[in-house]
């Protein structure tokens, strides 16, 4: 997971902080580094990144001062490539043709292969980062503009790619054939911007004007707006279902789809599907929290906030050692003891993975003395791991994997333990079957009869 | 406000970590700074301070390395005294008796007066914090023991302190004969701890043994904790019902009474004395969260979360310039336009201060298409300053002061307004009226006949 | 060991660059840290303080952006109280008459009974040094103006001080009643200026106007100069002979005499002394050059620099521990084998204390081909350790107190070894006997009649 | 300017901190940045790098800690490409055919035409170092072995390059064809050395094996040291002059040749050839030290060290900017006024390259009271920039490229000028004139005719 931003004034006017703000937007999308990058009245790429959170990362006040027309910026949680300083983005490079900047959000599947051809070929990667074959891609077409390399590059590649690219005079958006991630454009009097979810365009008071289409390329200049298409045409849509169940902010619209009200959706269908006599439903904060509502509203079970989050840590999922990520899940959540004891609990959660955060929290609140604790998961149990830019662990660490039902209930120590099916995951969603990537539930990967290995540059 | 945290292990085991985990649970008591203290085998004081949240002020890794068995920390909100880094707490010294360090939440009232005094009488005080009087006033008692010139130095001071003490072997709470901040004795094995709310209690698994009176002072020492009484009888108590209304952690008991309980009774209340019809009831996140439950659970309304607020900020109220202010707010605030659109909406918020807060919440409202915006405080106006710790601005500042609320309902662009009641909050406390200081609703600070300023020292 | 600047404006412009320029110059006396400190517009004192060189520990483009008229600086080589921050001077206080920042050279000797009779008295030290007594004399004469508090606790003091003061729209410079350590007045323009060496003056293009006298004290306001005295009167002087020797640069004037030809004296009267043939005088660079160069054209044999040092490193004597100063004698010497192979040298040096530095070198000579190495000191031997501001090693550690000359002479594998006499050291520095402190060769200290402890305050 | 140094121990023992001493050796040739790489036992390259002096650049003990049996190290004084951090050297990158790292002394004069040409061919640079070419030069020879692809990159090179090359398991050292900077071989017990001047050797206890011809390829491995050559016949050699006069440490040796007796030359001839009778002989410290001491020794005057110079600032000619420059001479030179008020000096210098050094000792020396200055300069008028690696102003800026001597004498305000011959500085080298670079004094630089632009990779 990472998060993209991109502004662009056609006006001529500084744009850096309103991209910090669009990352800070996105900070729920990856905390592990931030970066922007522009271009220069001089056609000198520049670049600020930092490790940690966008506010400790980049410099508010600095970025303020910065006259930049158009820019880029990228929060990143690492998934492809070591989490070092050279791999923290927006890449850039001058290449024969010019500067060049690129943000990525998702997982080029083919990386490895065109990076292994383009190294026979004379390329000298800088970082470990699949991001960077974009690059060199480009530069290995010399004979070609900026904008034609770029495109013809996007052609060559597999995977999960929502992308914005400081070209010089332009910012290009590009969101792969098989729209994976999301990516929409906005735009507020004479900036246009680009956004991994439309949360962020609410926060810089942008209206959105649309989604981009999976395979879309929008290239923004002092003209406005132009639309490409990258020339692949996928059999199906693979949008990652998992931004429903988790990982966008409830605020943004995916596919034209509230994702509150999916979540909320969700919760009715658990309701629905996996019921449960309770005192009360509560959930893990705050993961949980629109889900648990839409449990309790459907059930007619009273909702409370049992568990209090300690509002000064991040998520649990998104912290990167199994150590520190225990420490963070007893850092964070406080129970109400006068909520719990001797009660019967309904918690409702997004999903299990490793089932270390589920069993710590059914461990928490038995020791303030509930007498049931029912886990209700608001999503199908994850099985296979994730190829396209989740961080997921391997098969043999998630937990539904490894153990059935019965079992993993006994593993984390809950009363019952009930989840989501995939077809009221689909239905909830809203969105037609063959649009939607369930891989980390079913195993259905995208096929490998669209993979095209030839690299004919 | 501020938060102080202690512990001491009578079977000499490290307890730094645990002095963090503790400031890591009172964090939202303050943001600008945390520090902790103990004193060395060689009997010198040690101290490490930093700015900021308690994650970036001090390094957890480092902590859980030393070797002290007392400790004790401070989170800090400021409030008397400047914010360099010479006033951040604990404060500490070498007298001629030994080594002492101070952590303190509230405010002396009769400061000035004391340090004048001290002054003439050679006094040379390092930073400009109100505690500091205390290290001058035992340092100018040289014949008496640390213990007893801490407690003689307790006497003569007016108004708030809840303290955390290190002595040579030997930790020190104490409560100000009024009462006006809360402070907590837990247990844990071999570990005592004292703590500003009982929430920091839970996160390090300790138990509440009990709440110190007003005017109490523990000592704990390898023997266990014996319990003394600063020497001043007050006519009656006045623990802060802001502390109810805002500042503690709804996972907190104070006075016996569960926070998170007396913020559902505000709402209850609330609902009934300020009822309104709408489509549904949300609350400014999160601070109004709870009483919101309440309002609709009790106007049988229903509930939704229409704002979500970015989880990577602090809360508005604690931020230090008007200006980060209302860029915290722009900042952690995003509407679901979904629930709005059209919506009559019931916001239920704490309370309103300078009113900024409220106006662009409403404002924001309205931009996404509200039809009807209902304010609902679950607190009366504040009309006047707090002296004892709170860092409230002055008079001219306050909304509540300066309009009444036909007029501040127009100011801040609601449909109506409404606010609680003086006799239901203390209802909904369930203290009785003798114990509670309301001086920011009602003006009634402590009496002057109580002060004592002759310094007999 | 330490170095003490100060500058004042009568027409209100700023110094502290020229401050900052003129630590620069007295870099030598003290590499360990260095501060400023200036009594601000709104009376608050204000100081910068680093560890490191001068240009390390302070930052010349931001002080030369502060305006402030009068300011005080230091550079520290550590001698009483640890090297904690806290002990960086100019040590600042604000007492009930206002601010004071203190910088000193030497070493208070009856510092510890004047700490402990002010603590008994309710005193609290911020720092471990011997100077902040200053301040808390003062802070105890509440009754009395800055400047009389402070003429009246200098009388309380023994031992050596050579200090700057800043008070209120004032700048003090005082020497103690023995002259232990050298002090001077300088003007240029409007600019008063107070430096432990004249070198310094020059530097910031200054004119000497005269040395301190000792026991005098030199107010400088807007109205110019005025000159009080400490009213103690000693039977005797004590200018302290090492600062010829060793501790000042050689463009210096100390007591009117030239560094540099009272240096190129000791040179002479040790070729007179302690007579050696050899193919070349060479030295311990830099130490012992310009007595080399004496030594040379006494004894008509060529002088040659066949030892190189690399300029990037700093003394010897003034690195802190034994490690560090043996791989930076490593690290700074290079000897040129053309001119040492084969070859019967004379190696000129100032002094040896410990006698690490010149059996390294002697070693290293060897090393190279020398086939004979005669060692010359252009002092007496060091004997007894030093009580007034020279952080020598106890007795034991110095080489000559624990071995005479044959044993030394072996020890440092040297092929002889001369030393100056007591005498000639007298007669190169051209003082009667009675000024000059010889306490390092002789054993002779300031007498204990002398003593005074009764602290009348 | 700017120095190399590596290591390789075929015993596998750590050599890191080896490298860090040879470097401190090479400050003299590089203050502005430094760093070290080597190739972990994962083949990764690992650079750590730095801006300003070695010590402050690098941390010794963190370099004692890694284990690493082969390095190479790098002090940079810019000349070609900025000053940024992505330029200081060494170099790495990742090829296909594996890690690869370089430090260069030198200027490749043919840079800008190979970087155009590989550009075209795809490459994406991450410098503006002309080093970087030969990186890109091999990595497009992907058939050829790491060695191969090194020796004939280097074929493709003109101007000035000695190299450390690190590469897996080897160490690679090389000269350019027509020998314009010096590099040599050393060896102690089981480590290898390679060192852009033999005074590095020394520090690290090393013997100089031999210098490395011209052309001269050395491979170092665990089997030992093989010698190649790169297939460039030159016409003649152009050891740079300048080494001897300025550049190079006095106990280095070049071409066989001891410097510091080149230097003491120097002064000799000078003496004879531009005569001066005065008071004393004294120099510019402490570029004109060995020089003087030449002209004091030949002409029968006493030498005194008139002029102090600070210990704790660089050398004049190698800070970066004017101002900075100005400041510096302002702060590192002291005279001593005893030596120089009505006397007539003659001052020794190394060169004249923009004046301004010269005018301002002038100047000082005039304040000080020198009845007269006679300037004597050991070496001929510099009057041509150097494209081989010294940062030599423009030709405008160039003192004696825009005055003649008599014009410049009185430029900088001298009572007279005097310099060396240029058949003099030949003779004094000892070598023969068609071997050694005279180009910024002569305008001779190396032919067109040798160029060879065509890039058959």
């Amino acid at each position: 997971m990472c998060g993209v931003f991109g502004a662009f004034s056609t006006a001529g006017n500084p744009v850096l902080e309103e991209v910090y703000l669009g990352l800070y937007a996105l900070q729920h999308r990856g905390q592990e580094s931030a970066g922007v990058a522009w271009i220069d009245k001089s056609d000198q790429i520049r670049t600020i990144k930092g490790q940690g959170l966008v506010h400790l990362a980049l410099n508010q006040a600095e970025l303020a001062t910065i006259d930049a027309s158009s820019a880029i910026g990228h929060v990143r949680y690492s998934t492809a490539g070591g989490s070092g300083l050279a791999n923290v983005q927006p890449l850039a490079a001058n290449y024969c043709r010019g500067p060049v900047a690129i943000a990525h959000n998702g997982n080029i599947s083919n990386a490895s292969g065109v990076r292994r051809y383009l190294e026979n070929r004379g390329a000298i990667f800088q970082s470990t980062t699949d991001t960077e074959v974009i690059l060199h891609l480009m530069a290995h077409q010399p004979h070609k503009t900026e904008l034609d390399a770029l495109v013809d590059s996007l052609r060559k590649l597999k995977g999960a790619f929502s992308l914005a690219v400081a070209l010089k005079d332009r910012l290009v958006a590009a969101r792969d054939p098989w729209g994976f991630r999301p990516l929409a454009l906005g735009k507020r009097d004479d900036v246009y911007y680009i956004s991994s979810e439309s949360c962020a365009l609410d926060l810089v008071g942008a209206d959105m004007i649309r989604e981009l289409e999976p395979g879309e390329i929008l290239v923004i200049d002092d003209e406005g707006v132009r639309s490409l298409r990258i020339p692949v045409e996928p059999r199906r849509k693979y949008l990652c279902s998992f931004e429903f169940v988790y990982f966008a902010r409830p605020d943004s619209l995916i596919s034209g789809r509230s994702v509150y009200e999916v979540r909320k959706n969700l919760g009715k269908m658990l309701a629905k599907g996996a019921p449960c006599n309770g005192d009360c439903v509560t959930c893990m904060p705050d993961s949980g929290t629109v889900a648990a509502m839409g449990y309790a509203e459907e059930s007619g079970i009273p909702y409370e906030k049992a568990i209090v989050r300690n509002r000064y840590s991040g998520r649990t999922f998104i912290e990167p050692t199994q150590r520190v990520r225990e420490l963070g899940v007893r850092k964070k959540l406080n129970p109400i003891r006068e909520l719990i004891r001797g009660k019967s609990l309904t918690v409702v959660d997004d999903s299990i993975v490793r089932g270390t955060t589920s069993r710590r929290m059914v461990e928490l609140l038995r020791e303030y003395g509930a007498s049931e604790v029912h886990m209700r998961i608001s999503s199908p149990p994850v099985k296979f791991p994730c190829y396209y830019g989740i961080d997921t662990p391997t098969r043999e660490e998630l937990a539904a994997a490894r153990a059935n039902e019965t079992a993993l209930c006994a593993e984390i120590g809950a009363t019952s333990l009930g989840y989501l099916t995939g077809d009221d995951l689909i239905q909830a969603i809203g969105l037609p079957e063959w649009e939607v990537c369930t891989a980390c539930f079913s195993g259905n990967y995208m096929e490998d009869g669209e993979r095209h290995e030839e690299l004919d540059i």
